[in-house]
């Protein structure tokens, strides 16, 4: 793969930026009628509309070549069908095989049939604990059905389903779902504050299950379900796993039968569709489910067969290259104008900053260029009362993709209608800013007295100029939902080849565990490592004088 | 106020920037036996390590000269004593007034004396609901007693005190507290859908009265609460409000009695400390919730007495101008190693990037240089399995603020051990890095061969070298806290001076109300607007044809 720089349109796109610099995105906008019928695009029930970019046509199609240079088709393609993209580690990574409809098997390449009989395995497994729990046939210790599900797992294992479960509030059923996360025991100690443990159900989700957040709060669940009187045996009514360690689980006193499988082909933060969605499945139903894994398939179909200049995920990832690597961009802002979807940037920032904070290439080069943006953002409107004023007047501009889907599932049409009027209003704020002159009209207008207002108008005014996308959807549903993680899927992958990265693994986290299992054994005995920086050990000391002072009050 | 790149020291600290960024943070903590100590300092119960950052005593030196050329000692003392800082809108910025003790008094400017009247006042006020709500002496329209609290606002409004509440959590009693925010209404359907409105009290918090999102919100509660049987003089004993505008909460339905006051001297992201704070009040009880404002005036004392080199603030904010305007970064991450804090980043959001993300000084000229940087974050260990490997690896460098309560609240100190050496591994990983040497070594180690050692330790290696300081606390209890956001204000005030800006308003948000106001009123009628942009144009055609679907289904 040959990195960013030596793609032929790399220069081509340098000097365009360069005359972009000073292009208006406004006046663009308003001087081409067919600007956004020709910027905007549907699939799989998800519209983007890119017009309000800082770009124009010369620009979009030197991009488009850019993309044919790094073969984005043909590495869409690559990666669909299992080709082992994840160097470092000699894997594929075939999340989309775990969305792939039942009927579809034909389609496959042989290489995945044995992959997908797995898959299709898990999911009727899944399906059946889905239903066997919200049918009430499976019960607790004391008989009762189970009302509350607490799914512990960190990171790929807890943000993917903690979204989904939130975002699909209005298709949830009667049985809440809880998910720990955090190695700090308050985490698990305030989550099971209001439950019942005679109706409550564990999923325990670590690929290795030696996890050492996810074991800890396990280990801590267990102590508290057998503090209720729960025996060895009755165990298996209340754990489920999600793990390829049968043995370690075996130990922990959960039954294979109650252990779903992952596989090595599927990174943490591309698995809410595998059996870590189970406590999702529970919440919504296995129908839904099934629904948010269509949605996704749907991404992948047109992933897989639409042209790059017809391709969202690869327009996205273009756009994200452009932003970035030609006009400076260091972060990029996602705003959902959903409640529900304010998990959504969390979920964002593991699957883009995991996979593309990187700075080496697939060959272990270092690159001299930046690759994966800050990605940060919170549910609209929240952010125009904080970090909006940034975002408007700011000295870095930070493109933003605003998501709105223009229906509500409550019973208040005039409030949501406030909120899409919001959400326009702000996109096209970020645009049209606001001149000097406008804002000394404004202050005049409002009543404002001439001296002051000449003082204050440069306050008022804004650059404008400030890019953002527009991904909008009839309605946000289990299908909608699914389209839409796995648009964000592809569009990071695409951009790790633009920037010749390796998006699928991490090895960038080695380095803290390794450190924190150091630093753990030191805290837990009574020695110095005279390798230890003096920073650290003079917090050790001090950690250590007042778990004495602490011990001694115990006394 | 002369500007950042006006003050004598600019220069020489740019020449220092230059030698600095070959420095290696490590290094120097390893040939510096007294660095540690001198580059470490306590104030009201928190204690800063600022010694892993990329300087040196020089730069410490220049820094300090140069924020004796920003005279922020002397802003300072006028930030206190009520001088009219806030210059666009002609007010001083008297938050710190809010947690003044009572029997200091005597050491106020005159000029404050009717000002600090009214704090006591107003203390006295919430004191007084804080209790009633507690000892079940008010009760709600069918005599029960209150059991939750809805506390209806956004910006500064929430952050604060829903960091707050959750952040003290262990001191909370049996009162539930809720907060709402967005104007989407599934906010408050979902918070509503568990309460019973006979023992719900909401406090509506809006210094107009007028803000959309909480008075739509405020509008839904009123309804749910008639729609239970609340007359309109039953409101009374469900609806508190914090507010300037009585008119407005009196035809709302809310008796004088149960509104509390505000004032243009507290900007909305200084508010916690003010009537805003009574939910928190409510949840934690009185005695909690004055702990948390005399943790805060202790910070005060200390901001106001100590010399630069000793000023907590200051030293953070002169090292947020280093990192920034010196070292290049865009970011800052905040990193609180407690889940109860998990809520910080989003409250320093908008406290930082609301009152420093601005490019013209306090005279109304454009800045040539960058102010207030992007702040985002999470709990850790959260982020350890999310964009830690952006933090690592990634080609932008973050600096980073890593917050540890030393003891839990739980009794769990095995598993809070680990939390502690997490935090400790990530400061330490950051500094450290690895080299490729020691990446290949690692891997020999682990049993890995020597062709795909060699192949995979690019991939492991890490620069290392990213700088971050050290927040601790014995404990987080409501004065650490007080003392903790106190810190913060104080740190983006320095910041706000050094670059010249107003820091307490908030101009920018201004042009996205005007036009959503439009946009709304388009939305509500069949008109078009024939200014309005082709983009937004064509979501409301389509969103219109969608509300025609949706009320012909409906019909």
């Amino acid at each position: 793969m040959p990195r960013l720089t030596a793609l032929p349109e790399f220069n081509t796109l340098k000097a365009l930026s360069a005359q972009l610099a000073q292009g208006n995105i406004a006046q663009m906008l308003a001087t081409d009628n067919h600007r956004v019928a020709d910027f905007t695009m549907a699939a799989a029930g998800l519209s983007l509309d890119f017009s309000k970019q800082l770009l124009n046509r010369e620009v979009v199609a030197a991009l488009l070549k850019l993309g044919v240079q790094a073969q984005l088709k043909q590495r869409a393609a690559a990666l669909l069908s299992g080709k082992i993209l994840n160097t470092t580690e000699n894997r594929p990574a075939l999340h989309s095989l775990l969305r792939t409809p039942k009927d579809a098997v034909v389609n496959q390449p042989t290489v995945l049939a044995d992959k997908f009989q797995q898959v299709i395995a898990t999911r009727a497994h899944m399906q059946y604990w889905a239903e066997a729990v919200n049918n009430k046939q499976h019960r607790g210790f004391t008989g009762e059905a189970i009302t509350d599900v607490v799914s512990i797992g960190t990171g790929g294992s807890d943000l993917g389903p903690r979204l989904v479960t939130e975002a699909l509030q209005p298709f949830c059923g009667d049985i809440a779902c809880h998910y720990v996360a955090n190695v700090d025991p308050a985490d698990l100690q305030d989550t099971l504050a209001g439950l019942n443990p005679a109706t409550t159900l564990f999923i325990i989700n670590s690929k290795s299950f030696r996890t050492q957040e996810t074991l800890s709060n396990a280990l801590g669940a267990r102590q508290w379900m057998q503090g209720a009187g729960a025996s060895a045996a009755d165990l298996s009514k209340h754990f489920l796993a999600t793990t390829t360690n049968l043995p370690a689980a075996a130990e922990f006193g959960i039954a294979a039968d109650n252990c779903l499988p992952l596989w090595d082909w599927v990174g943490g933060r591309y698995s809410v569709w595998s059996a870590v969605g189970l406590s999702c499945a529970i919440a919504v139903g296995w129908d839904h489910f099934q629904q948010f894994l269509d949605g996704a398939a749907a991404m992948d179909e047109h992933f897989a067969s639409a042209d790059i200049g017809a391709n969202m995920p690869m327009i996205l990832s273009l756009l994200e290259i452009w932003n970035g690597n030609f006009l400076g961009a260091t972060n990029h802002v996602v705003l959902p104008y959903d409640q529900h979807l304010h998990r959504l940037p969390d979920f964002l920032q593991q699957l883009t900053m995991e996979s593309n904070g990187k700075q080496v290439d697939q060959c272990g080069e270092a690159l001299d260029y930046h690759t994966g943006p800050v990605l940060w953002g919170s549910a609209g409107t929240m952010g125009q009362h904080s970090f909006h004023q940034l975002l408007h007047q700011g000295t870095l501009a930070c493109p933003v993709d605003f998501i709105l889907p223009l229906t509500s599932h409550t019973d208040k049409p005039e409030q949501h209608r406030m909120l899409v009027a919001n959400c326009l209003a702000q996109s096209r704020a970020l645009m049209v800013g606001r001149s000097v002159e406008d804002a000394h009209s404004t202050l005049l207008a409002r009543g404002t007295a001439d001296p002051e207002a000449t003082r204050l108008a440069p306050h008022l005014a804004m650059p404008g100029n400030r890019p953002n996308n527009m991904i909008t959807m009839d309605s946000l549903t289990p299908a909608t939902l699914g389209a839409l993680l796995a648009l964000f899927e592809h569009r990071t992958f695409c951009s790790g080849q633009l920037w010749g990265i390796n998006p699928f693994d991490q090895w960038g986290v080695e380095l803290g565990k390794e450190i924190g299992t150091d630093i753990l054994a030191e805290l837990s005995g009574d020695t110095h490592d005279p390798d230890l920086d003096a920073s650290s050990a003079q917090l050790i000391t001090r950690w250590r004088a007042l778990q004495r002072d602490t011990e001694s009050i115990d006394d």
